[in-house]
Order: C-alpha cells, then structure tokens, then sequence
C-alpha cells in the first residue's frame, strides 16, 4: 500500500502585469500566479499536482488555505483514496469551521479546488490514464457518486444523471476516435487584452486567422468608442463569417450592459460574456432577454455549483463557462456538466490564466465522450501564455486541442519554474527586490 | 491634522466549542472567533475597532487578508478619511487582484467588512457618537454616497433612495425619542442550540420567557424526531402567543426543506431559517411558496449586495437578516438596507457570534430611525455570550437592545481578552498546548 506522506503548497506567481496580458476592463494588471499544491506518498515514483489560479495579490491566502485542506490527506492511502474520490472531497469539505469562511466560495473553495485538482491527478496517474480517459473509464455510477449532487436535487436527481449518462455509454469510444482525428475545437483570447495597441491587436488576430481559427474574442468596456473602433478593426481582419466574441469581466450594471451592448450588436458578436456582477443570476436573465440574438455567457468566477444551477432554472445564460480552478474540482464540475445537458446549455470552460487550458482541455473531451455527446455551439477557450512552464502542456493544432496522452491531469509544473516564481523568495522575485 | 500610522490584525478565538455553545446542524463545533483590527493613529486617544467573525479554522486566513487590505490606509489623514468613508471603501475594494479570490464574496470580503468596521468605528469615535447616531445625523445623500449602489442600478437607483430617506428625515428625532424609551426590540437564541440537552433547553427558555422575551429561536434539521419533540417542550414552555422560529443552518436540498418544514408546522413557527444553501435564490423562493404562512429568512451568509438583489427581486425571503461582520461593512449594508426598503422586506439581522449584537443594535436603531420607520414584523438577534470581552457591551433589558451611548460601533475589546484568547500565542491556548 502507499500512502500521502504530506502535501504542500506553493506560491508561483509569473509577472504577466509587465507586458499587459490579461488586461481587461476590470483587472489591469494581473500577475498570473498559482496556488501550487503537489501530495507527497513514500513511492517517490507517485505524486499528485494541482493548482488554483489567481491573479497576485492575495495568492498567499489561497496557498495556506490549500495547506490547511491538505492536511486530512496525510497518511491516507493512495488506492483507497483514488477508488472514491467523492469521500476524499466530501471529507475535505465537510470542515465546518473552514466551510464558514464561504460556504463554498472564496479562498477556501480555490483551495478546495487546488487540492482536489492534485487529488485527481494523482488518481489518473496511478491508473495510467490521461484523466479525460480515467473519467471516461469510469461507469454513470462512479460518475455520479463522484459528483457533488448537494443541493441540486430540485434540479437534477441522481437517477437522471444516471439515465442521461447510460444513455451515452456505449458509443462513448466512437466519440473517442472522432477526437483523437480532429481534435476539440477552440477559441482564442491571446489577441484581444484591452492593454494592446490597435497594431497588435490586429496583427495578433491576423496570426490567429492564419493558425486556423474560426472563433477570437476581444475585451470591452472600458470605452464605447474604443470597443467600436476595436470591433471594427477585427471584423477587418477576420470577417463576417469567423465568430467574434465581447468579454466586459464584470464592469457594467445590468441597465448599462443592456445599453452597451446594444451599441456593439452592428459586429455581430457570438456572445457577451461576463456583462455583470457574477453572482446576478437574473440580472443576467435580463440581458439575456434584452440582447438576443447575441447570447450571454458566464461563469468563469461562478462560485458553485449551486450558482450554475439557478443561472439554468432561470434561463439566464447560453454558454455556460464553468472554471476548473474555482469550482471544486472534478466532483463539483460533473455535477455543473450534468445540469448543463440536462437544461440543454453548452459548457465551454474558461481557460487561459495559468494551466487553466492544460485543466479544461480534460473537461471539453470527457464532456463530448460522456456527458453532452455533441460539439455543436461548443468551443473552449484556449490563451498562448505560460505553457513553456507545465511538463505536459496542451497541444492546440488548426483550432483545436490535441487529445492528450499523458497520464494525469497535465496539472505538473516544473520544478525550476516553481522555484524561479515562488514569491516572494524564487530567484525571479529576489532579483526584483 | 491626524494620521493614521498602522492597521493591525489579531487571530482571536474563543473556546466555545466545550460547551456547544453555537451548535447546530451544520456547525457542531465552533470556536467563536475574531478577525480583530485595529487603526492606530499618530493621536494615542484615537483609535478604531472592528473585526469579522468566524468559527474558528481560518480565522488565521481572515486576519492576514485584513492585514492586506488595511494597508492602504497607513498614511491616510484621519480627518479626510472619515469624511468620504465611501471613497475609503472603495479604494480598499478596488484592488483588482485581491477581487479575483471572491470577487466580493469569502475570505476577502470578510476582512473588507473587518477594516472597514473599524473605519466607521473610528468614525464614530471622531466624532464623539455612538455609531447609530453618527448615521442618523448624516444627510441622505451623505448616506447614499457612503453606500455601494454598484451592480444594484436595476433594483434601486440613487434619486429613489435619497428619496426615500429624504421622506423619513424630519421625523427622525421622534424615532430616537421613542426607542430611547422603549429599547429596540430583540429575540433570543441562546436556549436553543442543538447540542443542549432537554432539560437545558427547558430551563433556558423559561428564563427567556422570564426575562421578557416574546420571541426564541430553536436549532432544527439533524433529526426530525428530535426537532419535534424540542418544539414540542419549546411551546409548552413559552405558550403559543410568543413567536416561535426554527433555524436549519442550510442543512436541506430544496424538497427536503419543505417536507421537513411540513413536519414541523403544527408548531406554528413565525420563519423557517437558513432552509437550504444561502446562495439559492430561487430554491428559497420556491421553499417559501411552499411553506406558507410560514415565513422564510435568511441572511447571515449572504456573501454580497448582490444576493440580497435578487432575494428581494425573487420574492425569495420574507425576512432579511444581513449581517454585520460578512457584508462589506456600513457601506454595503446601507445598500441592503434601502433595497430592503424599497421591496418591502423586514430586516432582522443576524447576531450572536463574537460582538455581532454589539454591531447590530446600531444597524436595527437606524434603520428605524432613518430608512424603515417602523418596527412592525422587526427583530433582532440577541445572544448572551461573550459579551464580556467587549468594553461597551450592549445591554438587554424586557426583550430589547437599549441604546449604546458611548462614541464607536461598540467593536472594541478588553487588551486583556485579546492578549489571552490570540491563536496560538495566546496564555489561553497556550496552556491548552
């Protein structure tokens, strides 16, 4: 048997506020950092790694919140461990005293994540198996007892999300094959940070037309007429028949959201994502409803499962972008991905920050094998920063992610970049000051 | 002029988890703990207090986020602080990466509400009032400035609630007159926590009945049998003229609730509380058609304005009961506060915890004072621990909070508490080891 001898966490944060990427109308200067948690078992040969993201300041927080979750995990064993990874999470997360400190949200929850991030990777290494392939593997009823159902029973039962997955299961590997030739389609943000000069910005969606994408997505609201000029610029470059997408990260009240969008409806965009707080389920029900045909997106800061499930009750949303470092993990999105078929909302996960895209790429390809069985109106995001630092990085060819091979959840980091970035102490920081 | 020098944070638990003081369905355990700061100031008379509550691991989280947070004021001038206490909590709020790990929501959140606590505190203190009467002199739109209105445009705007104050303020002296009198009126908690046995119970109500209390609060959800016969000793004890409420601590799904709170209805309680997860908008506008006349509340983990928005849109809540320590401060809660207002819906604020009912009372005086102007379907919370660490404790008498006097928000504790009860460094738990 082998069992967690300690698991740590580590502050990495990357200086991206240097060059402006990632700069938004509500975060200007974001330096992508990572909680770092990596679970230890006396065979140096298995590790489990995992992360939250943020974006600086505060990461500490997240770091020792991982470190205190962790703490259950110490002398545990692997195989019990990984055979029921829903006790593992239920157990971390059934401390009421830390649960008070959200419940289910905020630092505590980004450490839940990062924790139970490791957690799942650890078990797809034991097995193996790349983890879109461990979920794949797994039965409707091991899926399902993974998952976190608290809570949504008004919504969803566990026989439904049985039934909805048995009905997939076994033509589950066709899907496989058809990924493994094309890919799973997406999008990209790299060009459109509202930090960049109109030249880059026209020369990074130039790049991404010739790299074949179909789909790019600029930041707006900042300033109308910016966003116009912006708009127009890319509309130039990509066409009418590429998607465009508009990202406001919170900055408008729904009354101003529905007025700016209106303005910006001439380009045609896909979607309006994060238009408002993101806690305003019918808010957003109401820029849904005043701004269609354009659709609106969400969920990158969507706390819990129990948020996504009132923004489908409500109708409130189109695109459902669940994040895979602030949700619970694996065992909070199964249940965010069965919601989401069952009321019929594509799921295209948030990514970008850092290894959020080597996380989601897992997710986007378990939930066509799996879960949702179809690709249509779905596209993850995929942003080209910090990838150099991951042992496993996502491959993205012609629009699309490469199925990764490896085993785990691509989540490793290097140890030189762990220890480069560590702040405040890595040597980056250190030369600094 | 005056200048504020540092901002300390202090870890500060209580051991109440010995005595199940604070037990219920869901938080067995608690030790009553504060996120403790304090404003030092260039003048040794000048000072403020404030502080979060939680309940005991992660409290460490809390203190050093409010560390964080208060740093920004280090410099500030008193004087032009405490005019524009808007413009201080938004420059504090405004720090785009400390946003991303809520955003206005957990850890975070919670040590905005601590530092900012103690800005209004030390408002109050300058200006030689208590802090209930520092609002009541203030304009309407002194207070709407003070308020946070962000995101809250569909639901209330500024000329609405500057009206709305505006109509209530040439009465206000007769308010103070008649509450100072008669006290503002408050219920009690403290017979009914789930880890006291029957005979505690019994003779704890019959003291609250007693002392003059007309309503008591009991924990239910762990068991129904055990919460029948509970309510059961609870009525023949305060009779069925006293109102009766019932508390879940959120331990239901939304079906659960209201099969649960079926069961329980012969008993005739006035509100059903925390039914189901406290971010479930429209579970708990469900439960509360179903439930009726029961009425449904919640609010002390409310994470946010925003929440409150839509309880109030939703027609989710027949009772608010914000709380003073997780709401960002005096700044967001004036915003709950009109929104209430305007939609209706009785504040009742949560309290109890470490120094709640010390902050409370201020908030219950001005909102009949300036905002509601009525007391009817009003009562708040009052819990009879830990008041003894506090060196402006509030005073009960017959069933109703009497109005603090001295300067401040009634935040401050003895040195010697803090000395004694710091974790781990404390002599308290020190000599626990």
């Amino acid at each position: 048997m082998t069992r967690i001898t300690a698991v740590t966490a580590h502050d990495v944060r990357f200086p991206t506020s240097l060059s402006m990427d990632g700069s938004d109308a509500m975060n200007k200067d974001g330096d992508y950092s990572a909680a770092y948690v990596v679970i230890h078992t006396d065979d140096p040969a298995i590790s489990g790694y995992g992360f939250t993201f943020t974006i600086g300041r505060g990461n500490d927080l997240c770091t020792e919140a991982a470190r205190q979750r962790g703490l259950v995990l110490v002398g545990k064993s692997v195989e019990e461990s990984v055979a029921d990874l829903g006790a593992v999470y239920r157990e971390i997360q059934s401390d009421s005293q830390l649960r008070w400190l959200g419940p289910e949200k905020g630092v505590v929850h980004l450490a839940l994540a990062a924790v139970m991030n490791a957690m799942w990777d650890l078990a797809a290494r034991v097995a193996g198996k790349p983890l879109w392939r461990l979920l794949a593997d797994m039965t409707p009823e091991q899926l399902v007892d993974a998952a976190d159902l608290k809570y949504l029973s008004d919504a969803i039962t566990r026989d439904e999300a049985i039934a909805m997955l048995t009905e997939l299961a076994p033509t589950r590997e066709k899907r496989i094959a058809e990924l493994t030739e094309s890919g799973y389609p997406c999008y990209t943000t790299s060009a459109g940070w509202l930090g960049y000069s109109d030249e880059k910005l026209r020369r990074l969606l130039q790049e991404a037309v010739d790299q074949g994408y179909r789909h790019v997505k600029l930041k707006v609201g900042a300033n109308v007429d910016d966003d116009i000029r912006r708009l127009g610029i890319a509309r130039e470059v990509i066409g009418w028949d590429a998607k465009l997408m508009i990202d406001a990260n919170q900055v408008w009240d729904v009354p101003v959201a529905i007025d700016w969008v209106g303005k910006l409806a001439q380009f045609k965009p896909l979607w309006i994502e994060e238009p408002t707080s993101p806690d305003d389920v019918l808010g957003h029900a109401a820029i849904r409803k005043a701004v269609a045909p354009i659709g609106v997106a969400t969920g990158e800061h969507g706390m819990n499962r129990v948020l996504f499930k009132q923004f489908f009750q409500a109708e409130a949303i189109d695109y459902c972008q669940l994040d895979s470092a602030r949700l619970g993990s694996v065992n909070e999105i199964l249940a965010v991905y069965f919601m989401a078929r069952k009321f019929g909302v594509p799921v295209c996960p948030h990514a970008g920050g850092v290894g959020l895209c080597e996380l989601v790429q897992h997710l986007s390809i378990f939930d066509y094998v799996a879960v949702s069985g179809t690709l249509e109106d779905r596209v993850t995001e995929f942003v080209d920063h910090l990838h150099e630092h991951f042992v496993d990085p996502c491959i993205v060819e012609n629009g699309a992610y490469v199925l990764p091979s490896q085993p785990g959840y691509s989540a490793e980091m290097f140890d030189e970049s762990v220890a480069e970035y560590s702040f405040p102490d890595g040597s980056y920081w250190k030369s600094r000051g």
